[in-house]
């Protein structure tokens, strides 16, 4: 069976995130498939509907950090955590929608690189220097990626998809989109994994 | 691998709950381990730390109706609601906890009819005549089991219980403790297993 890509939602300051990427390149290949990796801003998430950050959430959040660390250490995945977390994600949101240059399939080495400067070094990824440095170690020209950063075609291009990822439903880190097919959260892996092989149920 | 047995905690009112139900005790089985069945109110959680059933909350509610009947479609369990839902358990607490008569590994007969009642048939288990019928239905004498239900050593234990479960940090629905290990949630199944097998990692 071959397809659409896969639709992966995520916000760079979700560990969950960035577990699930670790692996959604490699299940969507088992299916003959690409990835379509979509940046988006919880912020905007919470602003309408309310909620606040999983880690700040009396005993869920203290669940899910040791829920990500046994997952990490089940997968064989490092997880170390910036300094500031969760952090501000906009400026790698604009940084992969300039570079995928509206082919949402490309720009996976980027997506990668950042996730893990932030969540297997626990680098700084927030800031517009953090993002340039990461962009840099992969040979992309800093000057035009500086300028995209504040590019307002950019900006507008990262408002507009993270709008229209709410209005797609989606709300929360990971969020996979098969088809029309929702799936929410890094542990809907293996489930997708069924539901590709067997073309739903 | 034989130990302790698996604390699972659950609310009645909980469709995760139900699902997860119907695999914990083939699950514990094959590690050598009995389910110690503790139903608890998610109302008491949502009390202490805030929050609303999740079928309330905007977008997450749509998504996980969807996915609870995707979850039981793949089970081959039949899924229905309630006519009214959420509804309270308290009586259904009330219930196991008098049938246990202070073993937590007893009654899984009567937990298992009555989630069945509730989300297989779609029937009342919110009313004490609900759980009666239900109670019945296993060759319960009615007119103890009514008594119990307005026991106040039967209420003061479940407020014990709700309590206790509260202060181990159980704030979902379903939530096993393996040992010392919590995991929250219906898809966190097959890591429970892996983690038995395993002895942990």
């Amino acid at each position: 069976m071959t397809g659409s890509p896969l639709d992966f939602y995520f916000d760079f300051s979700s560990p969950y995130g960035y577990l699930a990427a670790e692996q959604i390149e490699a299940l969507a290949k088992r299916h003959g498939r690409q990835v379509a990796w979509r940046p988006f801003l919880l912020g905007a998430v919470y602003k309408k509907i309310g909620g606040q950050p999983l880690v700040h959430q009396p005993l869920k959040g203290d669940y899910s950090l040791r829920d990500m660390q046994r997952s990490a250490r089940e997968l064989g995945l490092a997880l170390r955590f910036p300094e500031s977390f969760p952090f501000a994600s906009v400026a790698a949101c604009r940084a992969v929608f300039w570079r995928q240059a509206g082919d949402p399939t490309a720009a996976g080495d980027l997506v990668m690189a950042l996730y893990r400067r932030a969540f297997a070094e626990g680098g700084d990824i927030a800031s517009s220097e953090g993002v340039l440095a990461v962009a840099e170690s992969l040979g992309i020209e800093r000057a035009a990626l500086e300028r995209a950063l504040q590019d307002p075609l950019v900006k507008e291009k990262t408002r507009a998809e993270v709008e229209a990822a709410l209005e797609r439903g989606v709300f929360g880190s990971p969020f996979i989109i098969v088809e029309d097919e929702p799936f929410w959260g890094a542990d809907r892996l293996p489930v997708i994994e069924r539901w590709l092989s067997r073309g739903g149920w």
